[in-house]
Formats: C-alpha cells, structure tokens, sequence
C-alpha cells in the first residue's frame, strides 16, 4: 500500500506489513524479471551487465499500473505489457535478457510467491509478538481461577493461565505451519509456454536453478506452472492461522460481555462509544473476525482452482490471484491486531472469582463425589451430590449449605466424612487438575521455540 | 473506480459498470446520510432546509477516505469518522439532522444496498446485451449442425442455435433472478442503537418509512440489522448469474479449442500471440472463468456471515463488507466481457460439420435401429447395428460404409429396409429431435421478455 | 430413512422429515421413471396399460440399493442399472414404455428435484410451526423487557418480544424463498442423450409436458441438463433458511449462557449432565448451529458445479448429488430442532429485567441527555450525562445515584429538570423506542400469511 | 461399510479403503475408550484386567447404532448412551475403567483421528499405486512427442511422458503431505470436562501420555479440544490431493475428448453405452472429478469452524464430524479411482503425432526465428515468420510449405539459412526443450521415495 493510505478499510482489513496491492504486485513481478535476467547472463546467455541493466530498470515507480491494467485486457494478464514496456526502458543490447525463455505465468506465479514470502514475514513477526504476549497472560495468570465452559454454559474451573495458554499454544501452531511452507513450499515457477523451456536449450534447467538461487526460492524438480498443491498449502496455512486467530478473538469478545467482564481490551480510545459511555466495544476481537471469517471461502477457491488444464489453465489460474492476495492481506492483518489486542488485554482476576464463587459451589459436584465415594459407594455418592445440587439449583442456595443443612450433614458424616474435607473438596483451587502442570509445559515449549523471527 | 484508471488487474475483473471502490462505499453512505436528514427534516425533527443543506454536504469528493479509514481503527468502521466530517461540514442548525437516530450499521448497511443497486443496473444491462447476443446466435444457427457433447464426448447431432439458446435462456433466468432481488429485495436499513429507533420517539417509524422513499427502497416490516436473508439472497442471485456465464465461458473455451475449432473469439487483437502465431487464446472466456470462479467461495462467506448475534454482529457483519463489493464487481465484470464476447463470437459451421461427419455415422446408430426395428425387432435391430458400429470402430470406416458391406446389406435387405432408408437414417438432419422447436420457444421467450433494463 | 432408524448421528442430523437416503433416491428416481412411462402412454408411443405396468413395478422396495450401486461403476451412475432391473420387472410388451427416449440425467435430475419438493414440505411445516413458536413468544413478551446487545456488549433497552419477532420475521422471509423455488423452480428435465429428445419424434414436447404433467412440475421452454441455475437457487434458500436459523440458535445459546441465563431451552430431559447437575445445556441451539455451519460450503460446492460442459458436465453434475442431499437433509433437521426449541424456550423476564438493571442506568444516558438537552444545550449536557457516567462506571454506582449527588443535581437543578424527569427518563420502559410497533406489525404481518402448509 | 454393499452410490463416491461410516465411527469410539481405560488401569487407577475386560467389551458389532443414535437426542452426541452401553457390557469392578476422566469430546476427537489414520493408510496405498501406474506412463513415454496446450489452445511440443511425470510427481507431493500429516499430527484429545483432567488427579498427564502410547498417537503438550488447527491441516491435506487428482482427472477428460483422442480408459467394459456404440465414456475421471468438486467447500465448513468458543464449541464441533467423515470418503474414493484408471490408461502416440502434425508447423514458429534471427537479425527474424505463420493459417498450408514458397526461400535462403535447417527447426522432436531431462529427473525423485506403504 502506499504511504498516502489504506483507503476506507484498509485500518480493519489491510493493518498487518502484507503488501498485496498493485505496487506490490508490480515490484514483485518487476523482482522476477530482473532476477531472471540476471539468471540468464549468468547462465552466458546475455551479454554482461545485461542482469543489472535490466535490475536497474525494473522499479514500480516507473511504471503505471492504470495503463499496464488497459493493456491486460488484451492478453488477459498484465505481463506481456510489462515485458513491453520494461523491454523499452532497458537500453541496447541488455534488453535481450527481458524475459528470455519465460512466460507469463513463469512471472506472475513467482511474483505471487515474492509477494507471499514477503507477506509472511509481517505475519510471523506478528504472530510471535501476539504469542509471546499471551505466554506473558499465561504466565501471569496461572493461578487465577476462573470457570470452565463448555457449551457456553460454566462447567469447572480452570485457569485463565490455561486459556492463554491454550491461545498461545495454537498461535506457535500456526506459525509453525506457516514457516513449514514459507521454508520449504515457495519455489521458483519456471516454464516457459508448456514447461519444456525450449527456448532456452540446454541451459534451461541451469537457469531455473540460477533463477531460484537470485531470489532465494525452492526450485522444485518439476515446473509447477498446474500442480497448484503449493498454492492450496500456503492458503490453508493463512487460514489455519485465521483459524487460531479466531478462536482467541471470539474467546474475547465472550469473556468481554458485559455480564461476564472478566477481560477487556486495553487500547485507550478505542472501542469507545460517546453516546453510549459505558460501552467499551472489543473493536480489536471484532476486526479479527471481521477477517478470518472471510478466510474459509478464499481457502475454498484456491483450492477448488487446483483443477488446471494441460499446461496453463483457462480461467483457474486467474481466479488464483485476487483470493490469494486478500487471504495474505487478511491473515496479516488479523495477526497484527491480534499482537496489540493481546499486549494490551486487561484481565479481571476478581471478577473471574466472583463469576465462579457466583455458581454456588455446583461446578464442584463432581469433587465433592470423589471425597463422598469411598465411604458411600460410587453410585450413592453421587446420587446423594445429585440431590444435594438439585436442592441448591431450585433454592439458590451454595451446594455447600445444602451440603451443611440437617439430613445431608447426617448422610455425610455417616460417610465418614468431615465438614472440613467437604469444604477442601469445594475450593476451586483444589479442583484444578493439571491446569498448572500443562500451563507450565506450554510456556516451555514456547520458550524453547526461539525467535521466529525470519 | 476513478477516472484515472482501475490498476493493474481491474481490466479483468472490474470491467463493469459496478462501482465497488472506496468513492462507491463512501458516495453511498454519503448518500444514506443525506436522504437521512431529508426524511428527518420532513417528520418534523431538524429545521427547514437541513434536508438540502446535508446533501449539499454530501460529495464523496469532499472527503478523504485515507483519513476516514485511518480513524476507522478506533470504532471498527469508518462512519464515525464520517459523521464527525459531516457534522463539521454542515453549517449551522441544520447540523442536527446528521445522522439522528441512526447508528453505524445503518449507515453501512443501506450504503451496501445502494451500491448493489447502481451495480445491478450495470450488470443487467450487460446480461441482456448478452442475452441478445446468444439470441442472435440462436436464430442464425437455427439449422447449424453439429455434434452434441455429453461428458466430452461425442454423442448425437443437435444444433448450434439450441446450444446459443440455451446459453441466452439461461442468461435470461440468471438476469431474472437479480432482477427479483433487486425488485424486491433491496431495502433501507434503519433501527438505531438496537432496533428500537427510540432517539426519534413517535416519529421512528415515519422516518423510517420518509427514507426508504427517499432512496427508492422497500422498507420491510422490522429493521435487518441481524437478519441477513436479503443478503445471502442478494449473493446467491449474482453467484447464479457467475455459475450460467461461467457455463457459457466454459464451453467456449472447449468449442475453440485447436482440435474441436466451431468457434473463435472475434475481438480484434485480442488473444493473440505474437511468439505463437496460430493462438488465439479465449481471452473472454478465460477472463470470465476466472472472475466466476471466485463466486462461490464468496457466496459461502456471506451465507456464513448470517449467523449474527443478538442486535448487532461481532465480527460477521463487518466480514460481509468486502465479499459483498468483490461479488459485484466480479459479476459484473464477467457480464460485460460475456456481453463483449458473445456479441463477437465467430461461428464456423462448417468445421461443426466436419467434426460431426468425422464421427463416421456413429452418432446416427440409434436413429438407424429405429428404422430397422419394426423389420427385425428391436433387440435384432440394436445387435446388427451394435455389431455394424463394432467394426466401423476398429475399421475407421463409417457407418454406412459398414453398413452396405455385403452381409449386413443382405440382412438389413431382409428386414424389408431399403439403402435408401438407410441413408436417410444416417442424415444427422432427420436425427435433431425437438432441436428446432425448443430454439423456437426458446427465442420467443426471450423477446416476449422486452427489454430488461432498469 | 428406513422405519429401523437413522444410525449414530441421524437423531442429530437427520431429524426432520427430509428423506434423503438411498430409499428416497431411489423411489424418487422410479417415481420419475413410472410418470415417464405414463406420459409416453398418453402421447401414444407405448402400448395402453403400459404406464400403469411399469408404476406397478417401480417400487423401491423390490431393488437392490447395493447390487445397483455395485452395476453403477461401470456407467459412473446407478440408472442403467435400475433401468434393466425395472425393464426386466415389467411383463410384456408395456416394458417398451420404461425409459423411452430418457437419458440417465433426466432421471436423476427429476428424481433430484422430487426428494427435493417432499423435502421442503416437510421443511416448511417445520418453519411454519418455528414461526409460530416465535410469534407466540413475541406476542407474550411484548412487554418484557431486556437489554439489547451490540458487539456482544450491552448497549440499550429492547424488548425480548421484539427479539422474538426478529426470529419470527426472518424465518417466515426463509419460508417465502423456500416456498418460492418450491412453487416456480422445482422443474422437470427431460432432454434425451443431448438435450433434442430425437428418438420421441414429434411428440418429444407433449411427452416433455405430459411427464411434468404427471409429476406436478414446472416445464421450463428448455431442458436444463446444463444450465443449473435451479440447483443453486434450490441451495441457496436452504442455506438461507440454514442462515436465519442459526442466527436463533446463536441467540438462544448465548442469552442461555450462565452468566446470561434469560432463555433455557424447555425440552425434558435433554441438555441434563449427571456430572455437572448445575449445567442445562442447549442442545437444540447446539445442534441447529452443528447443522446450519455445514450449509455455506455445500452451497459453495453446487455453486460452483454450475459450470458444466456442453450437453452433460464430466464431474460437475456428479459432484451435485451427495451436496444437495445433504443440505436437504440439515435444513430439514435444523427446522425440525428449532420448532422444537421454540415451542418450549423457557423465558426469565426477571432475570432480563435483573441484567437491564446490574447496568445502573447506564444504557438510558442517551434518555438522560434528551432531557437535559432543551435546558443545558446539547452539548453541555452530553458532558454532563458523560461525566456522571465515568463516575458511574468507575465507583460501581447506578448513574441515577451519581446523578443525584450534590454538586450533579445543582447542575441538573440549573437546567430545570427535576429529579422526577430524571427519574423517568432513567426508566427503561420509557426507551423502548418503536419495539413495540415494530413487533405489533411484524406479529400482523405473520398472521396475515395464513398457513404456510403444502 | 458392511460387507453387504456400499449402497446405491457408495461404488462411485465411497470406493476406497476409508471406512467412514457408523460401523467405522463406533469401532473407533470404542476403541478409544478401550485404550483408555487400559491406560488407566496402567497408571494405576483401574484393577487389574480392567482394561483387557472394556477392551473384550468394545466391539462395534455388540452395539446398535440406531439405538445409539436415538439417545444421542438428549445429550447431542452418542457417547454418553455408548458409555452407558459399555459399563453395563463390562463384568464387574473393571467398569470402573470405562471413560474415567474423559468427556464426550475425547472419545469423538480421537475416534476422529483413528478413523482418519485408517483412512489416510487407504489412500497412501491408492496413492502410491497412482503414482506408480503415472512413473511407469512417464517412463514409457519420455519421446512420446504431442501438443502442448495452454488455455486449451494449442501451444509448443511437450511429450507425454512429462505430462504423466506432472501427475506422478503431484500425486507424490500430495501424498507427502498426508504422510506428514499422518505422521506427525494425529493426536490424541484427552482433556476431561474442560481441559483440566481435574478427575484424575495427578496421574492425568501420565494417563494422556499412556493413552496416546496405546493408540500410536502423538501426545501435543495440551489438549486440543478448542484448537482445531490439526483438523483445518488434515482436511487441507484431503483437498490438496483431491487437487491434484482433479487435476489429472481433468486431463483426462480433455486428451479423451472425441476430436482428441490422444488417450482412453482402459477398464473394460466400463464407459460404455450400448445405444451409443462409438462412445467411451472415461467414467472414472468423471467419477474422480464428481469426488474432488466436492473437496473446497467441505474444507471451508472444517476451517471456518476453527472457531471455537471457550472449553467447547457450542456447534462448531458438531459441525466438523460429518464433513469430515466425507471428506476422508471422496479423497479416499478418488485415490482408489485413479490408481485404477492409470494404470490401465491407454495412450495412442499415433494420435498425439498426428494431431501436433496437423497444427502444420506453426507450433514450431518459435523455433523458425531462432535459426534465423542470427542471420537477419532477431526483429526481421520474427516478422517472417510471424507473415509465413499468417499466411498458414489462413491457406490451411503447412509452416514448412509457406516458408519454402519461392519469395519466402529467396529470403531465408539471403540469411543464410538452408532448407534442411529450416526442416531441421520444424522437427518437433528438436523443439523438446527439457521435457526429457525433467522427466528422467522427476521419475529419479519418485523411484527415490521408496515405497509408502505404512
């Protein structure tokens, strides 16, 4: 994008370091040429200092996107019109290094996969920052209790060091995948007209190793000008990344509810509504999945575009490029708001409390059998709690007076079982299970990770 | 899209008339806001003249969508930003009609139904010109034989005139189902904060009512704001429109391939190649195919979009913004190439007989066991010409060749069928069944129609 | 399904009337085959009696499903199979009735569209009797009132009858367009091997009209073997149903949430965990939205088959077979859950009001401001009503006590309000803005509809 | 599937080895459950013989699924009646094994994963033979000279054998992807009622390591019930080769067309039609392609539910059980498919000869102005030809022909070309480019995988 703006919505849905429109595409496509001409005089096919002529000449600045566009219309792709008019600026004999042996799609395929690699750079440094702050939420808040739910309804206590981590965990995932492809899945397409790259005679496959080496891409052993599994790989990575994203983002946008309250976001000014003052909208968790919604359906057409004829597709291979572009731009730009909505959560330990002490005692039924069951029988015991939590959901009393009334006290005392052990067996920090145990792994791992900065 | 051009891939998929970009969004909300505070005005809530000084105020002109988008990040959507503008922009008084009542999504909403509306006008009139161009094809080629398709492979004769008219009635359907949408289905947004319209008293649903015939629009029973039927409609009849011009692409695509040849697309200069000189590359069809194909990805987020909470979306609503624009522009970007193309489509009728000539009388084998079977019963009839086809198979020679062989002469003789009899069998122009009919009905359908523009 | 059930998940999935399993395959496609048999009867090109023979024989019951599908390999489709098997169940001379001129595709495509029409009869009883669940929450709870949410924050006051009504209004809206494409798109297909219906002479189009006839169907002016439009319009008013259900469904989970607990879903017995006594999941909601999240993606998958070569697509048309079934058989099941739902939602108006009012007035500062607005400026008594509300917010006071504090009631007392007016206007049923008419039309407008029963 | 037949479409979409339905899904449930209990009874806190007694119990085939199904209802998946089921069905105290510490979510996940796991060692075997059958294609037919087409156009030689080293090597790409699924991300989900374990106590992190040891699983460092990035990869992975599998299949069908005729489907007896006797219908790349269309849209309904609310999705899950299952039952059945077609494929070399013959020349242009530009420089060069090809085409004469016209040859023969240089430029079999060399080295790269068998 360039320095005078986004646009409209470019501040929601183009925030991230993913450069995917026309100035983009046009600096990658011109990279692509330049290097390739450098390829061929390195492979003696152009004569010396054809490469950096040709490198030298190949800046977006100096053409105009509006008029490649008009010409595009002929072709049905910009690059003949590039090719002319990158040929004309290159002076004498270098120019015959322009584009030697290639096609159109040789061009836009590895520009598309310049425009990724550099795409996912902003994306994974913005994925390690919004991990690392939820390690730090992880970390902080490992013993902070809060409730469990499933089925958006409270089910036990667990901690939110879990639930960070959990996020954090998925987050390191993702990135994961995305490294997997950004390191081993970009490679140089190199064809020419149906991948025999005739016109290059013997040195073609020279080239094509000199062409990946210039721009620091894989060079697989095939042309992949219509196997576009690398194409469905790096899609499914941005939108698993979407994914993760938007499971940490509707998480927020829950606990941010106002009857529940127990995180918001800490951005000062945003998500403020002056008509209303008491709003605090989670504009961050909003945005993100106002992004990674859209994700699924561009996953679907680039994987549904896998279906190309022969040895260029009619129509699948330019339905690539539009969904392709939006998904990085998507996927960067949720990350990027998911590293600041995480740096700056504000979490509410004390209400987390008083949400779960505000269920009574009831999410720890299943504690209170295992202290009643070895006196009473499994079956006994837990018909005894069922009761017991009945009596404390039509009243509105605490399991733990229902538990301490007359007749229940009895019961549990003939057990063998004390008040006391009844009350341990209702703290919710004694009912935690391996929340800490798997919080602390978690933050190993993520420690043990290193930098994935590229 | 400016006058200054649409950039590097908007030749393919912005060529129609739909205004997608950020001037679109932000005339259409400046537009809202200004009908707005005319009905405002006329329910007696802001002073006379505020109507018409707001819309003075209103040119998408007047405004930087590069600022507007900037401040966007604080409220997750720009028209804060563009109410502040507005306001400060109206002088005086009548600054109190600026967006009264009304909250964010009703701006945004509206705003998207206003830009379907100018989009649908362009699209259909492209569909109808490309309609009329399938019908001009259907009536020329009326008796235009040649052979039908089924799973590619050649089966028996029909006519080019029915297949142009399939392609027209199937354009026609697609053009009435936007039509209905946008008959009937484009309808102002407006229910404030949470549906309730209560800043505006007694007067909400007058004023409601005052701005939907101030823009033209139906004005449905309950505000939409998280009823998202007419999207999902909206989506479905322009991802129709994508799947009846990506039929026709597609079989233009297959019927100008080098080795099939019945037809080529006539735009001067276009799809050539100057390093290939025998291509002439479906450069229409191709576009179209590759706008198409993005549709249905497209229509599954928006149809995914509906599940929308409570009285305002987290995150689905705002997803909804650019799939929305990206479907119009891509409709109606592959309805004006079909226009183009089909308006240009050269027809050889001659290679459409040759190719079926080709098939050696093989397509004709059922209409000559329909002559032979009242002679030699029908299970009889179909094993001699199973068995004549068998040989014209392995032979290369043609049906009637086989067929007048002397022992299968002498038994189709015994069957009391004459050569003659036979020849005419084998006449693709006794075997087109209701071809003529159906292309007939089919045209005066699609005149009975008049003309469908706006 | 078969009377023996539905397996693991039918209960889950498949629990509306839409059959949509192999006996319903294949009834539907002998139904198609004994209508063709009576219709070429009628048109004189089969002996008389005949389509009653072959009716007689086409009963699902006496075929094999898994010896038909074993035959289908070698033809890619189970009708050439059935097709013998059928001809073989006819005695005598009527067996020259079965399949006259037919192809496979006519077959199965109006066998396709009749599991379709039982499908949404039994789709639209189900929504009719969700609709009128709604109308009679929406007609009870007129009155009660309860916080609207945006954002997944509270924001201002609506009622649960409106909310009720927004259900009602969206669902009956889904109806129309099932009923729509029910009534006018649900067509039959019969085109022969490529569309001309060459072996039925001259009474290809009164057999065409006759089988439609005898079905019940639409007769559009073409066969529509390749032009699918009335396939994605059939899917995408199931995934529009799919879409406004899941909005319910969504709603109801989260106002069921714990912490919410306005709604509980009434159905006895379900949702109970022995483990978790406190816990009353939602499962209807649960398993509504487990259905709905699957309808975007099918609808993308028939979508995108809509491009389909020449005469018959190789692998389009396949690939719609198992999509549309499914997405019968899910909206049928999610309208099947939701009527259910709907008919035993628990409602807790005091815990609504409860909620409204844990937000201390807050969400009635806009109310606040309108009245202080004539004394103070609109302006003056923003700042004010903004102040009391931080104070509010930050010290946990309701904003009526803030505003009664010493130095904000001078101020108030200044601008010639009194603590009565403020009073009332911090009083929610007086904010309530048009959710009463707008829920009094939307109940007129349902009952206008009458019956939406087939 | 049951031993009795797969149903009416299960030989065309459900063909392969992946078991998916409710026998697969209830053996894999029960499998789980018998793993874990075992692992309990190991990590001490089940009896001895505990596990050998659930796992003895654990066999589909004593279970009724449409029971099963029927209690699903309350309780919105099947495994709280399975678990009933399974308790009552184990002998005494060893039922104190069955599900200790999971909830529904465990089973049903890791069920997933076994079924998956099976699944995916059918399709690595299906795929491995494709990819075979395709090796040996490419071996045999590395000077197999044909058309190269791009856009469906005609365009420069390429041979057959790199066309079927592109399949071989794709089917291999998409097969390592599976494998790195399969190897490295298949993990056990055990978490209890919200990820804690709490229920056994410390012994939960050793229970879950012992379990994942049980069922050959990786064991991730914290559960994943709400991190479904592995499922979004899994199901990428399916689609990716669904991708590639299309790909080919479509070529297929193209090279098969009638006017191309380049290669046809060896099964016998399949894809014939008895009424049409020249048809060979490649019912098996049609099949495939039935398959594979529907891959996106079931990735898209996996991935978009990635989002997943809290401890448990309420919905999202329950939407990923069933498109999954298809998901695993298409890839599968197109593996199956294609490892039949190709390697009973037949090709016609004569054909693919004879139909590049017939292009006259003109795919050879390119190779014209290479041998003369050195002589005329490389602009006159290119003018030349482009007039002869000009010329070609529109007399229908050969390249050779035209350029061996008197005034043509006095221009070639004034650069100094001969005509045997000129004969020598219009050999295909000279204008190969690297087809070879990356055919030899593609088969090199396959030969070296070994074998991938599991």
């Amino acid at each position: 994008m360039s320095s005078t703006g986004r646009g409209l919505f470019g501040g929601l849905f183009d925030r991230g370091a993913a450069g995917t429109g026309d100035a983009a595409w046009l600096q990658a496509m011109l990279d692509t040429e330049a290097a390739l001409a450098r390829a061929v005089e390195r492979a003696g096919l152009a004569p010396s200092g054809a490469g950096a002529a040709v490198t030298e000449a190949a800046r977006a600045g100096a053409f105009d996107p509006d008029e490649l566009g008009r010409q595009a219309v002929a072709a049905g792709n910009p690059v003949p019109a590039l090719v002319r008019a990158l040929t004309e600026a290159v002076p004498g004999p270098a120019a015959v290094a322009v584009h030697q042996g290639a096609t159109s799609q040789d061009i836009i395929d590895t520009a598309a996969v310049l425009m990724a690699r550099r795409a996912l750079e902003g994306v994974g440094a913005d994925l390690a920052a919004a991990a690392d702050a939820a390690a730090g939420l992880a970390a902080a808040h490992q013993d902070t209790i809060m409730i469990g739910r499933t089925l958006l309804q409270q089910a036990v206590p667990v901690t939110f060091g879990l639930v960070a981590a959990g996020w954090m965990s998925a987050i390191d995932e993702a990135a994961d995948g995305l490294n997997r492809v950004r390191g081993q899945r970009l490679a140089v397409q190199l064809g020419g007209a149906a991948g025999t790259l005739a016109p290059l005679g013997d040195q073609a496959p020279a080239v094509r190793v000199l062409l990946a080496e210039e721009l620091g891409l894989a060079c697989p052993v095939l042309p992949w000008h219509t196997d576009r599994l690398r194409v469905t790989e790096l899609a499914a990575a941005l939108a698993g990344a979407c994914g993760v994203l938007g499971k940490m983002a509707r998480d927020v946008t829950l606990l941010a509810q106002s009857e529940v309250a127990e995180v918001r976001e800490g951005t000062p000014g945003a998500g403020a509504s002056s008509a209303m003052p008491h709003k605090r909208n989670p504009v961050a968790a909003v945005v993100i999945l106002g992004c990674t919604k859209q994700a699924p359906g561009l996953l679907a057409t680039l994987a549904g575009a896998a279906e190309q004829e022969h040895q260029r597709a009619a129509g699948a291979w330019h339905a690539e490029w539009q969904p392709l572009a939006s998904l990085l731009r998507l996927t960067g730009s949720a990350a990027a708001w998911a590293a600041e909505l995480l740096a700056g959560l504000e979490v509410d330990a004390g209400r987390m409390r008083a949400n779960l002490d505000a269920a009574g005692g009831l999410p720890l039924a299943e504690s209170v059998v295992a202290v009643l069951a070895p006196g009473l029988g499994r079956l006994a015991a837990h018909d005894l709690v069922a009761d017991a939590s009945g009596v404390a959901t039509r009243t509105g009393r605490s399991l733990g007076e229902v538990l301490s009334s007359p007749d229940l006290a009895a019961r549990v005392e003939a057990a063998g079982v004390t008040s006391e052990q009844i009350g341990a067996a209702l703290d919710p920090a004694a009912h935690l299970g391996s929340a800490a145990v798997f919080t602390r792994h978690a933050l190993a791992a993520h420690r043990g990770r290193g930098t994935m900065a590229p």
